[in-house]
């Protein structure tokens, strides 16, 4: 096959994929798509990657850009016919400059997100993208879904975290738009346009972050809470008193709190089970003492005025690695639990108590019986509305009959509410028909006349997202 | 005139001006471009909007879309063939909705900034874009111009300070982006493609925007500074005891504060002439007592360091009114100085001392006896880097001569040190060349291709930024 000769000349012929055992390229992290990849072909440098785009464009060649493959909607694996190439870009994992007096950092794609934020930390600074994912995730994946995590409250999105971009387009170019600017009004916005298209419009070979000063102090508590109604209220109190220094708003409902008890029992949960639980971070410019003093205040206050009826302020390390731990275990204790329906959705702040109370309601009186796993970044008005299925059936064949119904039924009532169906994690293959069925018909008309502008011949990650 | 009956009959007869006296509409602020308008026409929604854009293209009729009109680079007057229509938004200038648990506030595109401040203000929040102009640029501008302005620093650019958009599309369809999420990853961001594209992809209708608690106290404080290393490392510092309390860090030259000295000579300079003058600000969510302790704190840090000679710390709302007022004079003191040659420059923070030396050195070696008054938001790294032609010549005739000269070896001074030729002012007319000549090719294909997908028929806003 001429394509396979050259894109060998191009990486090496050892970079070249095309063996049986490509399991971990072609399946995705939930297991929910496993494709068949004319090759497997690794990069080593941009250049390269404008090579194989040009020998991919010249014979047709759809492509499917993989960084970690940690993505949650299928939109980093190859379908199943076998003839579309997977570009993994995890060889350029170069951290290419750090300008400290200019707090930015310009790195390779493939880098891990985890490697990102050390290098920072290396220089006492920090890169606050932070999410489950991050020892595998790549920083050129991140962008390409635009990644959100638990820190979006106080630094924003991957997007907001990004000043310039490295891409390879369709046709083969390099666009070098690795700017560290805080300010650059010259033309469209290519960055923004490019981070978020999940590798439809081309493939994304850099970028140049922005840093922070790391803070002195970290302060995280937990407090319970009777109602999202209050947790709402709480937010707003905790804005006022501490500003930008809230960087985490994490909620837990008091059933996925009860599966990380039930499966997970050696971990301690600092308080008795409530209704909510919400998790508080701040990042304190001054020291420890400040930060805790700031915390009790706040947790005082609420207290007297009813919002929360307990609460917990971490006095260590250890124990914030804790309450941390407690969240990040939602997800685990509910894969334990077995197969479960899941959204990752966006509300207005304003509309998530009522959302929650409606739908809630809805799922209950149209599958009976069925466990309702809520939790995330309320900060952000992001929840993670997981929908378990009824204790004792068979959790595949449940889903199987009724996963659609669920996800109907509540993308229905996000819609109501002015939300989200997809808040960080993305469309990929999982959500494009949702894509196709719920958002405008002009919304669609810009996607599409944008993607056939930057993409005409329809080779970069087709069947994803539109 | 079909045309003009159709738009009479959208927008009513009284709506659509064709008579002599549209200087205010044709004449752009700094009175560099004057227009000739087809017809002013003042829609009063976005439904009329839709229709005079039917309309327009059916005609083949050009559309400049116009604010406030406080833009620096003829973007938002008509060209003087008399062939363009002036959309003018102005009427359009209904506060939608404000929702204060989302912390978001929905507008019409004809708001006036200020009027949206105060609104949020009433509220007890705060939107934080904040420039000279406030008091008449509309929200619609700022967002299309992608404003900028001394809050940047802190809170981000128009950009980032617009949740959801309302648009209206070359063909004249509602493109309803009006969301109030922080998260939402479906589909390609068709916002941020909008904002900053000076009219010339869609007319922007309507946004929702960010809000933010107020803050409980804001400090101002002057420092004098003896070179721009040292003002970023006061920066540096600044950033590091302060973190995102740190609001505003504007520089102003000697030289600049020295026409403002000269020629508003009853503003008090609460600092004796130094080479450079560093403005402060923090925006503080404890009280007015812990901003001032933490600036005396920041500040004598910096005495002790020699990175500041002398420094003054505003105890009333009032001197810190004067400092600011003090940094808004010098564009002021530069106009009664006479005519001028302006840059709206951005740089690597970490570039901008050595930009500055060797920009300064080369340009008085070209243009023996130019007067550089550089001041501007050092904080984001954006220079407003301007030359006054040598005492005593004809300041018109020394433009004329000279300005081309004097651009082209500043801009490409801006370029090595990988900087931007237009930071927070655009593109428009005035920048156009310098677009095509400055941004790769690469750049310029890609937006070429996008403008052509989006409005085919080349009616927004021709002759502006492509």
């Amino acid at each position: 096959m001429i394509w396979l000769d050259e894109v060998r000349a191009i990486v090496g012929a050892a970079h070249v994929l095309d063996g049986d055992d490509l399991a971990a390229y072609e399946q995705d992290w939930r297991k929910r798509y496993r494709g068949r990849a004319l090759a497997v072909v690794r990069p080593a440098s941009t250049q390269e990657v404008t090579a194989v785009v040009r020998a991919c464009a010249a014979h047709r060649v759809p492509i499917v850009t993989q960084g970690g493959n940690t993505g949650l909607v299928g939109a980093s694996v190859p379908d199943s016919s076998g003839t579309q190439v997977l570009l993994s870009l995890t060889r350029m994992n170069r951290i290419r400059a750090i300008d400290a007096a200019n707090l930015t950092m310009s790195v390779d794609a493939g880098c891990v997100l985890q490697q990102v934020q050390e290098a920072a930390a290396a220089q006492d600074l920090l890169f606050p993208l932070s999410l489950a994912a991050e020892g595998s995730c790549t920083i050129g994946g991140n962008l390409a879904t635009n990644a959100g995590g638990t820190q979006v409250l106080r630094y924003g999105n991957a997007r907001e975290l990004c000043l310039g971009l490295e891409v390879v387009t369709a046709a083969g170019e390099v666009w070098d738009g690795l700017t560290g600017l805080r300010k650059d009004n010259t033309g469209y916005d290519l960055r923004h346009l490019f981070i978020g298209s999940e590798g439809t419009l081309a493939v994304i070979t850099g970028a140049t972050l922005k840093l922070y000063p790391q803070p002195a102090a970290t302060g995280t508590a937990l407090a319970a809470v009777a109602s999202l109604d209050d947790a709402v209220a709480l937010l707003q109190l905790a804005q006022s008193r501490l500003g930008p220094s809230l960087t985490g708003f994490e909620v837990m409902g008091g059933y996925a709190l009860g599966l990380v008890r039930q499966h997970f029992p050696q971990l301690a949960q600092p308080l008795p089970p409530c209704a909510w639980t919400v998790l508080l971070e701040q990042s304190d410019s001054e020291s420890m003492a400040h930060a805790q003093a700031l915390f009790e205040a706040l947790l005082e206050t609420a207290l007297e005025r009813g919002l929360i009826s307990d609460a917990a302020v971490a006095a260590s390390l250890e124990q914030a690695k804790t309450m941390w731990h407690l969240r990040e275990s939602i997800p685990l204790a509910q894969s334990i639990e077995g197969p479960n329906i899941k959204h990752d959705i966006a509300l207005p702040i304003s509309a998530v108590s009522a959302f929650a109370a409606s739908t809630d309601a809805a799922l209950l009186r149209a599958f009976p019986g069925v466990r309702l796993v809520n939790f995330g970044h309320l900060g952000d008005g992001n929840l993670h509305y997981n929908v378990q299925p009824p204790i004792g059936t068979d959790a595949d064949a449940y889903l199987r009959e009724f996963e659609p119904q669920v996800n109907t039924l509540v993308y229905d009532a996000v819609g109501q509410f002015g939300g989200s169906f997809s808040a960080e994690h993305g469309i990929g293959a999982l959500k494009r028909n949702e894509l196709a069925q719920r958002k405008s018909a002009v919304a669609l008309d810009l996607m599409r006349a944008i993607k056939h502008a930057l993409d005409p011949l329809g080779l970069m990650n087709p069947g994803r997202m539109l």
